[in-house]
């Protein structure tokens, strides 16, 4: 059976299917237990949340389910504090800032303690999944938490990343072709040499690491589903797909874009948040773009532009907002997570059969 | 059965398997006769030959195998003639000729009088296919193959490429993902906007045109063959994995890179030729990146460098040849065309039996 295999075993889950823990409001409770109720693995993206806010969500989820979810969590980063690159961003996000009537924000320091209480809760919690981007926690980090039985999903964009993540202790490591939207999850190279597509990303990594392989990167349907198995995955991980259902917290200028956007449409880019992450091109990122490689560096241009983006949601300018999607955006639809999940074994069912 | 569908009808092969048209040696008679030979689809590679040399060279594959093959043509392009482009150029490339002992190449004229012979060899010859690359013959020439019942085959990297393949008149399409070793067959959008993963593009083409969409880009084996498949596909391209067999004419310097990357070691570059190609990252790659912009267009800046790395060849200068590889070098292999087949076809029967 393609739906039996060492992953979904271990995770307790019927399809090999995870929902990605998308920072940024889009994994509402709603998603993530109706991904897991569905017998998917939903995920909530903690990434930018407060401790508090996580526990209280979390406590949400799981009104919500009984079946196991995951939480997924940014490695914190902290970037040399440049002024000059942080008044050259301030001087050219100024005339979005006047034209929403957003105040320039102050850059604070980063530091790990957030990413501490946020794994406190995430072992309070029991929560049955704790997934890592950019980056690897300590090795004690990830052996607490398998101590409490949770397992532990780390990312990577290369074959090379895959191997840091098994050696870390990692349970299983998703990897992340250029095809993904949002957020690259490099850790270890220049990002550039890390866009491995993700039909040459999924069979490599599957053969230099023992962990189960996780694709993601340009998978929304059946057919994605069960040629990521093909390649050598256990499990695919889909963020663009749920980002237009129902259940979904993101903003309606957003789903509006994927639903009505082209695969050529969608560019990388470091603009928004001082990381490169895929979405749809709009005039934010093409009037940003010629400044790029002047830009802070993740996360202080998010910090910078995080008022413009939430302003521009509230005013109705998707031309300044964030729209993150993968390659596949033809492939999306409005649906329940029911009705994608189930379209997805039907027709998984339906190749199955005709062979 | 996985290897019965109409273009395996149409084409007369055992199975979906296209060896890639590579122009520039690599796509030898005996390269050619035995993917036919072992149930694919072989193709000449005559992008850079004379009419003559292309007709001596059929020939030869004729008296090697009785089984069909393709022939695959450049489209021609006429780039404006920048004298101080090629001064530039020539300015950069001067110590590599220095290096080398190489002369100065005369850029000439270009005309479409090579183009027309070629056509008029492949209807003499009675080629089986006639497959096409950087762009769209114009309806007569499809119309003109057609009628002699040769199989016309385009290649698209966006679905709206796909689409202009298909309102041409062409009998199927490869559609060509960023994985893709060689030349990007971009001719209908800015090429960075035409960097479409496989995962991603397939089933979106194939949902978007009536005619079989041949995938391309990252397949290296049975894994990859079965999920392109799986994607909506009717069959695979493959270059790389035929540039590592016996039976390939590539130089000993690029099958050996090939054989010794990884992944994340390629990169996309126009310096070769004047036209975006996926190779491995070497010094000449390195050195002109910075002058990417003002280099001349294709296929002048090819003609300014196809001395050097010839010559770069001869005296064992891998550092300034060409090595196009697709994002999949990990699982390249030295063995025969035979091997390689064999190898894929009981790939896919150990997948299928398994389910």
């Amino acid at each position: 059976m393609w739906n039996n295999n060492e992953l979904t075993r271990t995770l307790g889950i019927r399809y090999p299917i995870i929902q990605a823990g998308m920072a940024g409001g889009t994994t509402t409770p709603e998603l993530v237990a109706a991904v897991s109720n569905a017998g998917g693995l939903g995920t909530l993206g903690a990434g930018y949340m407060t401790a508090d806010e996580m526990n209280e969500t979390i406590t949400k989820i799981k009104e919500l389910t009984d079946r196991p979810f995951g939480v997924n969590l940014f490695i914190p980063e902290f970037p040399e504090h440049c002024d000059e690159k942080i008044d050259k961003a301030n001087e050219l996000l100024r005339p979005f800032r006047e034209k929403l009537n957003v105040a320039e924000p102050q850059v604070g320091l980063y530091s790990t303690e957030t990413f501490d209480k946020q794994l406190e809760v995430i072992i309070q919690q029991r929560v049955a999944v704790c997934s890592f981007t950019f980056g690897v926690p300590s090795k004690e980090v990830i052996q607490r938490l398998k101590q409490e039985n949770i397992v532990v999903i780390g990312t990577a964009t290369t074959v090379n990343e895959a191997i840091i993540n098994e050696e870390s202790g990692m349970n299983m490591v998703v990897v992340q072709g250029s095809e993904a939207g949002g957020h690259r999850g490099t850790f270890a190279s220049p990002f550039t040499e890390a866009m491995i597509g993700t039909m040459s990303l999924v069979p490599q990594a599957a053969d230099h690491v023992h962990i189960p392989v996780i694709a993601a990167g340009g998978i929304m349907d059946g057919r994605g589903v069960l040629a990521a198995l093909t390649l050598g995955a256990q499990a695919v991980q889909m963020g663009t797909a749920f980002v237009t259902t129902v259940e979904s917290g993101a903003k309606q200028q957003h789903i509006e874009a994927i639903l009505t956007s082209t695969e050529d449409q969608t560019v990388v880019t470091s603009v928004f948040s001082g990381k490169p992450a895929r979405g749809i091109q709009n005039e934010f990122s093409r009037e940003l773009q010629p400044y790029e490689q002047s830009l802070p560096d993740y996360p202080v241009m998010n910090t910078l532009t995080t008022g413009i983006r939430g302003e521009a949601a509230k005013q109705n300018r998707p031309e300044w907002m964030h729209l993150w999607s993968g390659q596949s955006p033809r492939m999306s639809k409005k649906q329940t997570v029911n009705d994608l999940l189930a379209n997805m074994v039907s027709q998984i069912d339906g190749i199955m059969h005709k062979r």
